[in-house]
């Protein structure tokens, strides 16, 4: 069995390592577009779209395709990666002092015949609930002049300059970096 | 202000490089004994004895000494680092299907005068709950033959190969790992 991560991100492949598993990292390029009604149906979705789009390419090998999306979600809005520094600080003002949800969604592809309508895919979305502790308008300038969070949803990684602001979390950690890996090993097992 | 991080543990220096200060390091050599009624004041003391074992060896320099200690409870007992591989398959077994607490004991020893009776110390101490998957005896069997965790509260780190079998926490991850970050940094400012 061949196995395929779609996904550029640098901490999904650090992740998806941890399976003990070898993956090809084939990044799906299609546009994103949010389809569905809760956030759930959402990243389910964007996760499909990505696995649909490299398992498209491997028609007719055994293969698995994962594809993975993670979005923010603060007060019904849900946020992305920032389209800039301004938007940075918005999200990052949002976030201070309350309580978000982050969702990430993961579709297993299996290819098993020589049509892309055969795979059996299969979905699903893991939910973390994250507390930010308040933060000081100095905190918010310096965070949002040194942050490296523009490539993230939300506007922060977890793992790096906005840990010293996290309190605490309810669910799985690794789910708010980018790949619920503990919920994709017993769904992988159970396939 | 000089600090000093009163470990050997490379995740903690890991974990301390968030707070943006420098931070020399000088492990605690002396021997830990467990006192106190319960797992916070028991980790507040180890951190402690920790803090003051270096900060005794730089009275009258304007330092800050961090100590700090993370010990494992389930189910009432108190697991430390496994004695070897079988105290780890023992460990494991334990934790295998439930949910522990992590309590990591933080000391801040401020030396401020000529002697050590003038140090203000500070301790607190961080709880985490961490909920494993119930692990097959296959699972336990790798886990046992592979693991790092012989040099981890628990027998497991949670950043590692434990990962895969945790479905979620309640609190602070770094906690679980060795450090409450996000509180250290905001004890720290409130000094």
């Amino acid at each position: 069995m061949k196995y395929i991560l779609a996904s550029q991100s640098p901490r999904r492949r650090e992740l998806i390592g941890m399976l003990g598993i070898t993956f090809d990292i084939e990044p799906a390029t299609g546009e994103e577009r949010q389809v569905g009604d809760t956030p759930q149906e959402i990243v389910q979705n964007l996760a499909a779209a990505k696995a649909r789009e490299i398992a498209a390419h491997h028609v007719g090998e055994e293969t698995i395709v994962i594809g993975a999306d993670t979005i923010v979600v603060c007060d019904g809005e849900i946020l992305g990666k920032p389209k800039d520094r301004a938007d940075m600080e918005r999200m990052i003002r949002m976030l201070s002092g309350r309580t978000h949800e982050v969702y990430t969604g993961v579709a297993i592809d299996h290819i098993t015949g020589n049509s892309e309508e055969t795979d059996e895919v299969r979905t699903f979305a893991e939910c973390t609930r994250v507390h930010f502790y308040p933060m000081s308008e100095e905190e918010i300038a310096n965070y949002v002049a040194h942050s490296d969070g523009m490539d993230k949803a939300g506007a922060y990684g977890i793992q790096s300059d906005a840990a010293i602001y996290i309190s605490g979390i309810e669910g799985d950690y690794q789910n708010v970096v980018g790949l619920p890996i503990a919920r994709l090993y017993h769904e992988l097992h159970r396939m």
